[in-house]
């Protein structure tokens, strides 16, 4: 994970940047917020990750003599800039949302208050970084859930986009919830456990079924699990690893750990499986299966009466196939004159898109059993109490206020202050612990899979003000 | 991309291969096959793409000392075959389709014909790496096919599934006859050129919108691609674009190159906006459009008579949004018992599952104006000539025969022997050529995007009974 991945940016960052340059804004400070606007799957929120590697990134940052090379032959660039580029460092603030924290749509989960070639420059992996893992661990997440206590393997390298898909993917799955992983990798660099046994071709390549159970029996007797379905699960692969369990294992004081179904009827062959195993007096032998597992094909499952114990999930959730795309987006909210902070605003085309705008703070309201009622937003200088009046944009014909036995968290860390790490990152068990916890704070409501409640997003009085404002001056701008 | 992607493995990788080792098969030669079962989003064909990545991982493959540490520390492997795997080096043989050629399901792409541990420890990686670029370039195909010869851009990286997803992605896109990229690593590594011009912060950045394209146009007057759609496209954005084009760019004898628009009804928004910049005389600007384009919404372009000429194409193309994930999957074939190869099949629980037993080779026939028929799949050993009988599986009551004016070509290729490179890798522009060439050959009929031909996969009659014996012979051995 040690690459120089700096020159991973868009042209236009480099463009833009040069042209800031030339411009004499260098220094001028400005406000960026990282957001979402649509929870995946239609979900009721999502699980923030990705941040560790977000901040390795910013903080070694470094322009190779050949990247300078490569943009001079471009001829578009000042030389003055390219110096400036050789000696870049990041000396801007991060302030961020924990990794692992249940967010919601149009909040700010990364603020960048930065000179503006250094805001600017960032962006690209930042988005990347960031909507990739969060899109992982937020599918991971469903999957978890719907898995209803029951283990759950990540297994799916082979359908990952691309190496750090598998390997970062592992990590933001572990996030999420999932248990272990296939991925060697992911657990040689983030300590996500590595497990795995068997794949046909192992079944394959013996002479027959039996051999090639026993074969596996006889090396690894403490952890024996069979894939059962090569050739035929009821009529060959169960009675081969029954057979198995009883002649080689179980002489020799071991048992049968489990068996692996990887196609055909899960629901159907794991109840005839469970049967035939529980007749032969295997009641302590695990269920397994795998074969394009999400949370849908869970609940169709579990409303089956399947019995599995453990779930292998591969393509679907590596690459959150029901919704492969999580729209992180990075868009300026201020720009600093004097000692202010000037808000902007993006109006676009489509309603949607227009944007918060000004340096803002995020907080949590919690309700007297420390359930997470709503989320709202604030300027950076407002301060926030219980009497602070709260408009929501879709109701704006009246103020909500903060009752006096709930409590308000602020949910933005500065990690990076002038450049410089500031806070310890959390370890990805911390950061699992972390986010588990704050899902034990959040409805069932927001929970469900189908029309899950939506989490409240409020802005303050004077922050809704300067929205406002901000819109109707542009809209007499477009009028002339 | 010079990191060790050794440990990129599924655990079960080393189960297997240490189970190999200890029950004394290391040196027994097998073939597997990698091949996939289904076009994505119901294509006709896929582009294969990623054989250049997969074959520098293979040739430098190498167990460091803290992944030997690593194996140890999980007890489950033998000392000797962790000393194996310190001095490990693939010695086998690779065989495989060109990158970049039209392919189809159920046909072998890349056969591995190695000693056992050595094809099982290369799967993950096999397949991660193909399975990913064949994803991405049959998809920017399809997008490319539907833009009718106008220029598209990947725009992807923010979106992509991590770091390689954008880099690598990029230059799958470029196989899949993509012009640009916006994703400068890409143009660094692979030599995809790296375009871009602004984002929406550039234009917010400053005072208003004139201000912003007048500074734009100023540093970049030659290359001078104004983003309309911060605030109005047409009350506000268009009107200040021909602004400067007049005020700012003309008066220095420079010409407005283009004008993107990133939202809102881009059919409706193209018409009107060329209708604008025709009036003012620019006639020569081009309007380039972004904003969750894919060969479907391209369709629905054309048939609006949008006005466009050029297409930045993210999210869709990077993540193939409506497919994300691509089958391929790696089987054992053929195990070698002294001079022979043993064929082997995997029968499963889903009939479309059974493999293709053998070791094999597949070819491709062309008729009389060069264009390609259908394909079929032999053994190894077997001469194939025009008086070859041929077997299409779905109608095996009878035989095909090879016209005499038709041609035979051998598909896959011998890049590695006995673990040393034989063949010059082609250049990417060449991998790209080499795509465009087959794509000429292939019919129309195949490259509609609804219920486009199926392409015919013929076994020979030689391979068919083998199969067919096989078969037979597994369900008898499941009735026991």
């Amino acid at each position: 994970m040690d690459r120089n991945l700096t020159m991973l940016m868009d042209y236009y960052e480099l463009t833009m940047a040069n042209g800031y340059f030339k411009k004499g804004f260098k220094d001028t400070k400005v406000v960026f917020d990282m957001f979402y606007r649509k929870n995946p799957d239609n979900g009721g929120f999502v699980i923030f990750a990705g941040l560790e590697q977000f901040i390795n990134y910013l903080l070694n940052m470094k322009f190779e003599d050949s990247d300078i090379e490569y943009l001079r032959s471009r001829n578009m660039f000042d030389e003055e800039f390219l110096k400036y580029l050789k000696n870049f460092k990041f000396t801007g603030d991060v302030y961020s949302v924990k990794e692992g924290e249940v967010v919601y749509p149009n909040t700010p989960l990364v603020t960048i208050v930065a000179p503006v070639c250094e805001a600017q420059l960032i962006e690209t992996m930042l988005l990347l970084t960031i909507n990739h893992q969060s899109l992982i661990a937020t599918k991971a997440n469903r999957i978890v859930r719907a898995a209803r206590g029951k283990q759950v393997m990540e297994f799916g390298a082979r359908r990952a986009h691309g190496y750090d898909a598998a390997t970062l993917g592992s990590r933001a799955c572990f996030i999420g919830g999932v248990d272990s992983t296939a991925t060697v990798s992911a657990d040689i660099a983030f300590g996500v456990k590595a497990v795995g046994t068997m794949a046909h071709s192992w079944i394959q390549f013996f002479d027959n079924e039996y051999e090639a159970f026993k074969a596996y029996a006889e090396i690894y007797p403490t952890n024996c699990v069979l894939l059962i379905d090569t050739y035929n699960v009821l009529e060959s692969g169960i009675k081969n690893a029954i057979k198995v369990a009883k002649e080689v294992l179980m002489p020799k004081g071991y048992r049968l750990s489990g068996v692996r179904i990887d196609s055909g009827d899960l629901a159907y062959l794991s109840k005839k499986v469970r049967k035939k195993l529980d007749e032969a007096g295997l009641t302590d032998c695990k269920i397994v299966v795998s074969n394009s597992i999400d949370e849908y094909l869970l609940e169709s499952l579990f409303s089956q009466g399947a019995k599995i114990d453990s779930f292998g999930v591969g393509e679907r959730m590596i690459t959150s196939k029901s919704e492969p795309v999580f729209g992180g987006v990075y868009k300026l909210s201020a720009v600093q004159e004097n000692d202010a902070f000037i808000p902007k605003i993006k109006i676009s085309e489509n309603v949607e898109k227009v944007t918060n705008p000004g340096y803002k703070k995020l907080y949590r309201v919690y309700d007297e059993n420390d359930m997470a009622i709503f989320d709202f937003i604030g300027l950076y200088d407002e301060e926030v109490n219980k009497s602070t009046k709260l408009v929501y944009p879709l109701k704006d014909y009246k103020f909500y206020h903060i009752e006096d036995k709930w409590s308000i968290k602020e949910l933005q860390v500065c990690y990076v202050k002038d450049g410089k790490l500031i806070k310890k990152m959390p370890s990805l068990k911390e950061i699992r612990k972390y986010s588990e916890e704050e899902l034990s704070k959040t409805w069932n409501e927001e929970k469900r899979f189908e029309n899950p409640h939506i989490h409240f997003v409020d802005l303050t009085e004077k922050l809704y003000r300067v929205k406002k404002e901000l819109i109707a001056k542009e809209n007499d701008k477009s009028c002339i």
